[in-house]
């Protein structure tokens, strides 16, 4: 199964996330012989995510086949299939059912959602990193409306009318400003025994402050953004337990239909078949050349990458880090191919920023910091700029316009999986 | 659950297609007390569902939320549910946890696919209904090349290479020449270890030519495109067994991994509630104002009616017939609302087209036929027409014209159900 190389080195990358993508096109025409794997067909722009979750935009437009962005290169090979582990010491990635020989690899399967020691709570308070995911919340969120709307049970319609986001990073952040646009404008007229703008939205965060990663005075924008919309946040709030019924938080029972995991991270378990050092969310801790220890043929980067060389605090698991750290990785095993020595990573800092809602964000840039008009045309902007391919560039611009324009989101679809569809009951 | 009431006529609508969507919008804002019952929450564009299972759309852009079609009306009423049955002597209509009286009826609950005495056959060759069906045939297809471009069993790559359409119907014609397309053109540079385009689409039709409802000329018109697509089409073939490995048809075993039914379809179990006359795929057969016998306040539209008051012959189950029954099934309710006579349908004919490819396609528009170019072109203009809602419109023909200009199809994406996505293998 090995590309018909004339001695070309052989990297492989697994993970096709934003480091992975940005590795594979640095290297992509290159004289090296490359080999994609990924589970999934497709590069997703996963900070758009949360909009196909609330109805705005279709799973297509936020994804683009990974086949399609690298075909243009003959050296490179795309792989659909899982990893499961990879032999530091054979250099051999492993699949469901191949083996795969490298000289060198980039390793970038990056993060799951961790419930701490509740796996339990998966099912019922579903995170936020697939295509998958989005379209079961969306499912769930725009449900509990219509169950709202039919049922007679008081208590049954108010839980449904509930909506607990746990985690008030920027996923939380965004969740809750999106569902209670949907409730109070796209909603609104849609009902005749309910008043969607009645949803309570509800934000729980751990933490002192929302947005922990961002200066202080864009959590508390933040916060104040989010209660302009509705929101209710509860900050330094700790959920104990979490079953069909609702949300328990700190003392208080919240009965709730939908609930929302945006609360933690772990990293892929790809990591732990390495051999390498770990932190506790399972990050591998790699050198400052991004490389793990005896192994400089082995690069790590993105989410999976615990990288503290720089602030002794390991950078964020955003895009842009991993984007950074996937060009310097393609570079460096250009380096070494060439005989000179990997140089150490370091990381460009331009900020990050969030959006709450229409005409709502927040943008640390580092020299200023924005709030409200400015920070959200300024995400939109970036967001527009940065998704792969002119095509889905232009469909998302459309679509935001006009949910712009109309407050109207058109991909509120409720689907249901191929089995669960076929016959009605007899 | 009625809605609130100064002695309105309760009028109940069941299904949201063509039929039941026209009829609806007829007697929105109407003085009647309206309730339109669906068992998903969107109209479904059906015609444009073969370009969502070749990638070619998204699911959003050929549906429109019923909800939000007739939320400007406060009379008209949306239920998500799925009706059970009717009891045409108590007026009441039963859905899984709710029972609705009405006044008048207007049943258009449409066809499912039949395969015969053959349902062991649904699993292994879908057919082409509902989103959920059109998503997971994109899946089949997509995953077919991926297969093939892994596996090292060449019997297993050439069966991965063959995609067997088992009806020559609209449904068929159109599935095997975007099927044609996507191989040829869409995904010709994608691959290292296949050829796309040497995928063989193989069109099987128990009569004696394609598209029986059409005249002969373009019948053969249409073989001849699909022909030049590289399309094998087979006419006066039957199907004898299904299994995982391939299709037989009659002496030949044709290996294959995807097969797509487009054959043969059954009217909606609802039908069989109304104790009404039925023909042998479970057609209510109504009387010549839509009514069935005895009950001059149920009216039966669209794909669940045998209407042949007007030929001798049942009506086609295509579009303009359900939506021309619809308006004329509300008209008919303002009328015996009024205390005036029903009166009797007539369905004018104003023809019908099918899509082949690119530039392809035939039309018989009655006075004249049309093949090729102008016909494809037709087909285009009516199909933007008739979609619901000016932004499917416009991102529909974006996509179409992306797709037209650059040969590629933005919707290449292969997703999983929720419940298979979540943890790795240990």
């Amino acid at each position: 199964m090995q590309s018909p190389a004339r001695k070309q080195p052989r990297v492989i990358i697994v993970g096709a996330g934003f480091g992975g993508l940005e590795a594979a096109k640095k290297l992509a025409c290159e004289d090296v012989s490359l080999t994609v794997i990924d589970r999934t067909n497709y590069h997703l722009f996963q900070p758009l995510l949360y909009q196909v979750a609330t109805a705005a935009l279709s799973p297509a437009d936020i994804a683009a086949p990974v086949r399609a962005i690298l075909s243009k290169c003959k050296n490179v090979e795309v792989i659909l299939a899982e990893v499961q582990s990879v032999d530091v010491e054979g250099k051999k990635v492993r699949t469901q059912d191949q083996i795969f020989e490298y000289d060198y690899l980039i390793l970038a399967t990056g993060a799951r959602h961790s419930y701490f020691a509740h796996n339990e709570w998966e099912k019922l308070a579903p995170g936020l990193k697939s295509l998958e995911d989005a379209v079961e919340l969306r499912r769930r969120i725009l449900l509990a409306f219509e169950f709202a709307e039919k049922t007679t049970d008081e208590a049954a319609r108010k839980a449904a009318m509930n909506f607990v986001i746990i985690g008030g990073g920027p996923t939380g952040v965004e969740m809750a400003g999106a569902i209670a646009e949907i409730s109070r404008y796209t909603l609104a007229k849609d009902f005749r025994h309910i008043d969607p703008s009645q949803a309570k939205v509800i934000l729980i965060e751990g933490a002192l402050r929302l947005l922990a990663a961002y200066p202080e005075d864009l959590s508390e924008s933040a916060r104040k953004q989010l209660t302009e919309l509705g929101v209710q946040v509860r900050t330094n709030a700790r959920v104990t337990d979490i079953s069909e019924a609702g949300v328990q938080a700190d003392g208080e029972f919240i009965p709730c239909r939908v609930k929302i995991w945006a609360a933690g991270n772990n990293a892929s378990f790809v990591g732990t078949t390495l051999d390498a050092p770990a932190d506790r969310v399972g990050r591998v801790i790699v050198n400052d050349d991004l490389t793990i220890p005896g192994h400089p043929e082995v690069q790590v980067i993105g989410d999976l990458a615990n990288f503290s060389h720089q602030t002794g605090e390991p950078l964020p698991g955003v895009s842009p880090v991993a984007m950074q750290q996937g060009r310097h990785a393609a570079r460096n095993i250009l380096r070494m191919i060439r005989g000179d020595k990997p140089r150490p990573f370091h990381y460009f800092d331009k900020g990050s920023m969030a959006t709450i809602g229409r005409n709502k964000a927040v943008a640390d840039l580092k020299f200023f910091h924005l709030s409200g008009f400015p920070a959200w045309l300024a995400w939109l902007f970036v967001h527009i700029i940065f998704l792969v391919g002119f095509r889905n560039r232009l469909l998302v611009l459309i679509q935001w316009a006009w949910a712009y324009l109309t407050f109207d989101k058109g991909a509120r679809l409720i689907t249901r999986n191929f089995q669960s569809e076929h016959r009605p009951p007899a």
